[in-house]
Parts: structure tokens; C-alpha cells; sequence
């Protein structure tokens, strides 16, 4: 049977600050991407965002981010290997409090923005990152952009590692996205989204830009709750899945 | 046979912006209250100080502050309960990633500055307090001023808490700290503060501001690493407690 | 002829995070108070919301808080008077940068939240705030509560002082606001606080809570842009303003 | 007569953080570039140092940062033009605020840290702060990397422009510094490195890594005040200018 794991990220807000419909996506997802305070969220957002995937029952990861609130954690910054992975452990353990006294586990680590982005093609980063989850706990699973330095550091250090996948993107050749800023890069079309997604999931394939087929793993989509067009496309890929007999389910029981 | 435990505050650090000896004080304290990022420290100064304080067999506990670098969490600052508790949650959490990834386990859990004092005198913020460490693991031993509201709360709830004494700070005849602001109020004379530290442990008893007896328990004395003149205290309190023939020892082991 | 100046809050975003219908509420209002980036706002924010104002020939005005992002300047914090005096000024000064390079002067400097609230009954922290305005420009005008410990600080050192009213705000018969916290602390009554506001502006008198009568002087309403309730109140408003022939005019305008 | 200014960076304490002997340093330089509280400083060490400026009859610049406490503004962070830009007008407006209030004006902005290297480099980031300086005073001098984008950038837009030159630094044929990684990029040789400046300055000459000949303007000189030794070196320039009649004196007068 065919298996794949929705996750979004949420509890993105701080302060007074509301972000995303964070009620409205963790209805549909499997896996909940938690903001740990440095590029987004605060430790009641933490908390309350903590409460609602239990209540949900949404298995729950970290999301770490670059020191960078003003930025939203989407600008690259330039840090050591030690400091990245000072930063990540930081971020995983401010988590881990309200997971620990929620009597729950922290199932997965999934980087922010341009931390995510930079460790997908710097090796040294991404084993940074990859490190700093292992000396933690080397069961929680490791989320990366699937077939980059992320996942391919990981797993070389024994992590389960999930191969995330985006509906929505255009893929190069050579398995990496394609650029924002390249013509062709978003793919408005739901529909053909969706069936990017079913074809990634049953065949390991994905057409790239240039019309070559390349191989690629499917553990987990990313989608997103920011508003009422994110959330229709969710709706439409849960749909879609079930019709395909495409069991969602979380990375970690897909992982076992 | 008589037991004190010495801590300090560690870790203070941040950025290109050094505090502190710790390199010396480690070498003569029992317990160090490492802090977590709000109010001082790093996630790089973090890993050393709690490296640092395995080297030197120093238990480690966290300390947690209020958000304000820029005040060194010095400012009373007035937040809800819901975000005191969940403020030393995040901050009991990023600590507890470095000392899981080094093995060891977070001994006591100390308030900051202006979170300490306001939480020794108001009962909900105590209580906020002693939640938080309560929740994430009621094993904790949580550190407040010797009969203050923070250790009647914490016991109160059961956990193990530590009385912490001032050898250099007078006190009142209802055993609270003589406002600095109060002439008096701090003990210049070394010899004086030793000797009212060694009747504390072995009396119960410290001579408050106005010549009255007051009853006081001694599990732990708070030192400082400032600067040389402190370690001169540290070391002299020291060999005071070794010829007096009072353990100097870890709270963990003290209050076993 | 009677006049009023009514002001906002405005450029309270950051970073990714949206707030307030600062493109709705600028049309309606003669003073803007804008945030300088401790509370709230962004140096990105502030040039849009100057930009903004300037297009929309609204007076312009520094909107200082505590440094407290985390609780949007809401919390009190005490803080020494050199340092109030030196927030403050810094401030201002970052507004400042903004409105020079697009040619315009600052009108007024309005405290926000705690500071704002705290200013009024502390005459100290009151001074601070107001020596700070007026070692920077003593021509710019201080906004603060009508009958305030700020207002009577700022007239002694002879600035221009604004008094600011509530229109849905209850008054206490010393002329101070009724806690939130106290039943009937707010008037819900659109037509009543409207009705008030006319009567402040005409009468120099306000109903206060208890049925007496008080004297109170109304240079400027503050009124909110945070949702379609909010701007629907301020509609109303300037529409009553117009039946009753009072002229709505920047502050500046007004205390000449 | 032969003249050259020398700046050193003050003002880089924040809150309980001591960094640096300005109280010294100050005493031997013509120009201070200040920390504006992005990557050091806060408005309370803002204010001291205007005034040990000015009682030292020391010029005053603003020394503006990316927002990296944490990382003290030392680290590369991918920004717009537009944040660059918005960046920059906001550090020198809160620095005007202080100047402003002790009657003194801002003699020139220098660009710190990463910003200041990157700058160095890129065109657009260069333009981005020579367009916030020229925006809010072109009379302000910019101060940059001698023979650098900064420069080049600055002299375009009509700025006056202060070619920056390092005593302890080697460089390139090209002009530009040799990077920190190469070996011989910092020359330990106090006497050789004095002779360096007198030869730039008196000759416009400085000898490459490479042996050859370049061509360099030398209208200020950076100095450090980090400790004994530095401000040994300090001294030492300046009795070498002094035996060498050569004159020191602020850039603002220099390039009159």
C-alpha cells in the first residue's frame, strides 16, 4: 500500500502577531512543523501550538530557524558549522519542554527557510544540522528537500531521514528545485500539482523542467494553512490521495 | 555531619561579549546555574559552560530570566502567569538539548535576577514558576530564597527545593533580604558574612537587621565570579566550610 | 470654532507579520503615531508608513514603547529615568532618519501602551520621556492622557502638550481612566461615546463613573484601525465631528 | 601639509557588557564611528559615548550593523536594497537623536563588520547605504574600504567620500584587502605597518602581497581599542605622524 505524510508548518505567530490559519490546516496534516521562537513563534505560541496537534492527533517536529525574527527566517546568513549546530540543539530542547511536559515525543527536526535551503547544497551545514539532531536523540527523523546534501548527510549518520517533496515546484534534472526566480518555477495548475504529487508517491518520479523523468523520493509533502486558497489545495490533495488509495499518514509510522 | 552546596551563576556570556571567570569559579562551586539566552548566554557560550561544568563535576541547572538582554533580566517585569510558566519551560528546554547531547541530566532549576526576587515575594509567579519545572520533570530540584514564597510554593507542590542563603546580604527579622536600597543592607566584612554562612548551616539560625534571632535553612550559598576579589571569597568561604568540617556537596546529593 | 485632532497607531507590522488596516484608518485620521521598531514596526515598516501618512497629509509622530516585542510594549518594566530618557530619544531619532529624507518634520511623540500608561501616573518616568522630546526639538509636541501626571510634566517643561481623550473609555471623577479591569471600564455604546467625545470637545466635561461631573480637555481622540468594527467607529465619528461643526485638524494646527 | 584622520569603533558595550577601552582610545583619535544597538551598543551607551566624544572634541559617525547581536554584526546576512537601505537611515536617525540633543552633528557614516565587507564588493548594497546617508544629509561623509565599491558608489552619488585605509592589513594588487585566510593578510610588524600608512599617505603608494606598486588614498586611518596592545600600536602612529609632520586631523576638516 501506498503511504506519504502530509506536513505544514504552524505556530508560526509571536506576540500580538497572528500568522496562518493554524486551526483550519492541522485538521488535514500528519506532521506539524513547530516554530521555536527564532524566526517565528514565542513559547505560548509554543504551547497552545503544542495542545492543538495532540488534540489532533499531529505527530510533532521542530522547526528551527536562523536568529532572524526580522527576516521571517528567509534570509541567508552566514554561521558556523558549530554555531548552526548550537542553534539547532537550542531550538530543539526550547521545544522538546512543552512536548516533555505534554507527555508527548518530538517526532521530527524539519529546518526553516533559509536554513532549510542552504543546508539542501552545503554539506557542512546540513551535517551541522544533521549532528545536532543525532547527539539528541537519534530516533527523531530528519526532514529534508528530498535528494540534497540534507538527506544525504543524515542518513550517511545513521538518522532516519525523511525526503520531502513539494507539490506546487518545478524540479531540475538533477533532482534539485527549480529556482523562484526561473520562469516555470511555481506550478499554478492544482491539478497537475496533485498529480505530481500521486505520480511521485506510486512511481518515485517526477517530470523535470526539461521534460526529462528523474527519480525521487515521496516520504512527506510540505503544504501550507496561510490562507483559504492554501487551504482548498490541501483539501483537494487529501481528496485526491484517498481516491488514489494513498494511505497519509505520519513519517514516522511510514518510516518503521 | 554538616552540608552546604556552593552555586553560581555561569554561562553569562553572549556573542563577542565576555562575563564572568567562569574558568575559575567552576573550579570551586557545586552547582551552576547556566543561563539560557533570555537574559544572558548563547547557544555557543551554552555548550562550553555546560562542557565546562562536566569537566569540573559541577551539577548543572538552568536559569532562566526574563526577555531583556538589554536590562541583563534585572527589570521587574510584569507578565502573566501563562507566560512565566511557559518562558522557564523554553528556557529549561534549550538548556536540557546540551546537557542530553552531553549525557547528563539538569539538576535544579534557579530564577534570574528580577524573576527570582519578584517570585520570591509573589505567590503567582512562584507558582508559575514551579509548574513549569514540575511539568517537564518534577525531579528537578527547583532553587529559591531561603523562605521565600518560591520555596513555601515549590514544596508545596512536591517538588525537592533548595534554600539558597546570601553570605554577604543582611537579613529581616521575617527572614526576607534587607532591600539594597536599606543602609546595611550588604555585609562588607568577609569574616563576618563566612562566619554568619557556618551558623547558618550548623544553627539554622542567621542575626537579622534589628539583633533578633531568625531560623533559616542553608542548603545552598550563592557565590560570584565577577571579577578577582569575588573568587577571593569563594576560595575563603571554602576553606572556612573544609576546617569547620561542613561537606561542601552538590544539592542533588544534599537533599537525597 | 471648535477643533480636534484625531490620531492612530499606525506601522505596527513587522517583518512578516501583518497588522492593523494602516491603509483604511490613514485616511480618516490628522495625527499618526508611528511605531519606531522596539514594540513594534521595522525600519521597512516605518519608511512605508511615512511614505503613507506623507500621501495621505497626515501629521506625523513618534510612537516609542518599551523594548518588549514579545508583548507588543504592553508589559510594565521598570526601567531607571536615564534609561527611558535614552529609549525614547533613540526612538525618535529612528523616526526621524525617515521623515528628514522625505522632507517632513515629526509633529509629536506619543508613548505607546505601558510606557504611555505608567507615564501617566509616574511623575518621574514622565519627566524622562519629556526631557527627551525636548533635548531633541522643543517644538515637538507631546501627546498624553488629558490631566496626566505626562501632560503636567511635559506643560511645566514647556513643551506643547496635546491632551488626549478616550471616546469609549469611562472616567474616574479625578479625571483618570477607569481600569480595564473594573466593570463599565469600557463604553460599548457607539452612539454614547460618540456623544461624550462632542460634549469633551464643546463642554471641557466628561460624565464620570460615579454620575459627577469632570473637567477634561480633548486636543485629540485616540481612535483604532485594527479591524472593519474599528473603522466603522472612526467613520462615525469624524461624520458627528462634521454635523457638529467641529473641525478635525492635526494637533500641530490645533495648538497654535 | 600632509594630513590623515584616524576613526576607531566606541561604543560597542550593551547593557552589562563591557567591550573595549574607549575611555582611552578616545583620547588619541580625530573621528569615532558608534554603534547604533543593531550589532552593539544600546541608547544608554549611545549617549555616553556622544558625550566622551565630544568632551575629547572627537568628530562623531554613525556605524551602522545588520540586526546580529549575537553574531556582532561579523557575519554575512543576504539582505535587499531596500531592507539595506532602510537598515542604515534608521542606525543614523537613532544616533542623531543623541547628537542632536548634545548639539554637535554627525560627521560621517562607516558602514561595520559584514556590512561593511559585502559593501566593499556589491555595487547594489553599496548604493543602498551611500542612498540612505545622501537621503537624509549629503553632507554627511561616507566612509569606506579604500578603492572599494563603497567608494566608487558614494563618489557617484555625490557624497564626500573617505577612502579608508588598514596599517596592519595586506593587500592586493587590485587594491582590495588580501582575505583573513591567506597567509600574510595581517602584518604583526608594528614599525613595518607604520611605515606602510606613512608611505600611503605621503606617497599614495602601498605595496602589494605581491610585490608590486599600488596606488591608494589614505584619508583616515582605522585603530582598534580593544586593549593594552592596541592602544600601544595607537600610540605609536601617532608619534610616528607626529615625527613625520604629518597632521591629524577629522576627516571632515581633511577633505574641506
Amino acid at each position: 500500500m501506498y503511504q506519504v505524510d502530509l506536513n505544514s508548518d504552524i505556530g508560526e505567530s509571536f506576540g500580538a502577531y497572528e500568522l496562518g490559519m493554524d486551526g483550519e490546516v492541522v485538521k488535514y496534516i500528519t506532521s506539524a512543523n513547530i516554530a521555536c521562537g527564532w524566526h517565528a513563534g514565542d513559547p505560548m505560541v509554543m504551547e497552545k501550538t503544542v495542545q492543538a496537534a495532540i488534540r489532533n492527533k499531529v505527530a510533532i517536529g521542530a522547526h528551527p530557524g536562523f536568529p532572524d525574527l526580522m527576516g521571517f527566517g528567509r534570509r541567508n546568513m552566514v554561521v558556523t558549522q558549530e554555531e548552526a549546530k548550537a542553534y539547532v540543539k537550542y531550538q530543539i530542547g526550547a521545544l522538546w519542554a512543552f512536548t516533555k511536559a505534554a507527555g508527548v515525543a518530538i517526532q521530527h527536526v524539519k529546518p526553516h527557510g533559509a536554513l532549510y535551503n542552504m543546508a539542501a547544497k552545503d554539506e557542512g551545514l546540513a551535517k551541522a544540522i544533521a549532528e545536532a539532531v543525532y547527539e539528541i536523540d537519534p530516533n527523531i527523523i530528519l526532514v529534508g528537500l528530498a535528494n540534497s546534501k540534507m538527506t544525504e548527510v543524515g542518513e550517511k549518520l545513521g538518522l532516519k531521514v525523511a525526503h520531502e517533496v513539494f507539490a506546487d515546484r518545478a524540479y531540475n534534472s538533477d533532482g534539485t528545485l527549480v529556482s523562484r526566480n526561473t520562469k516555470g518555477a511555481v506550478i499554478h495548475d492544482s491539478d497537475l500539482a496533485v498529480a505530481r504529487v500521486v505520480r511521485m508517491i506510486k512511481k518515485g518520479k517526477v517530470e523535470a523542467i526539461n521534460g526529462e523523468d528523474v527519480s525521487i523520493k515521496a516520504h512527506s509533502i510540505c503544504v501550507h494553512g496561510d490562507n483559504e486558497h492554501a487551504l482548498e489545495f490541501v483539501n483537494k490533495i487529501r481528496e485526491t490521495l484517498g481516491k488514489e488509495e494513498i494511505q497519509v499518514i505520519s513519517m514516522d509510522a511510514l518510516l518503521k
